[in-house]
């Protein structure tokens, strides 16, 4: 979700990406980013130059999706610490249920 | 997402939302369901009859969802062919990538 918020500003190298996103391991935005292209979200470009330079951005299809993914990560900014209240609570009363 | 787009249309017992959620087991509804309780997005109420009657509805917090949801399950529907399609081109383009 957060690549495609990222790549709603524009073309972005990898590095570029791991840099916005915090906290994302390299294997993890490989496989993100192979499977937003793979379901046709992204397009993956490949620069023949030494190294080689790669570069994403969002086709048609990705954009449609933007602004529902930017309104769902701002909802889920705005219920950030509500929700961490409520989850608090629940495992206090629910001491035996691992659903972390 | 679907027990969320489900419970938008009222108080449902576990049995109802297994119906209506196509191919979801026990296990992962059981799941789900406390997952979304546990973020204060449904509430569960167990009733004292035997046996247990247990409902779940959606909180304020979880109705303030519903909109978006319900729009990321109408994109997804109206997007599921043409991803369908980009995810088989992709497969034979990249033969050794495993990312099903």
């Amino acid at each position: 979700m957060l690549v495609i918020v990222e790549l709603a500003s524009g073309v972005r190298r990898f590095r570029e990406l791991q840099r916005a996103i915090d906290g994302i391991s390299q294997r993890m935005l490989t496989l993100t980013a192979r499977r937003l292209e793979r379901d046709g979200l992204v397009n993956r470009t490949v620069y023949p130059t030494v190294p080689a330079q790669v570069t994403y951005e969002l086709t048609d299809r990705g954009s449609s999706l933007t602004l529902l993914v930017k309104q769902l990560a701002d909802w889920s900014r705005e219920h950030k610490d509500s929700i961490g209240a409520s989850r608090a609570l629940y495992d206090l009363q629910n001491p035996d249920q691992q659903i972390r």
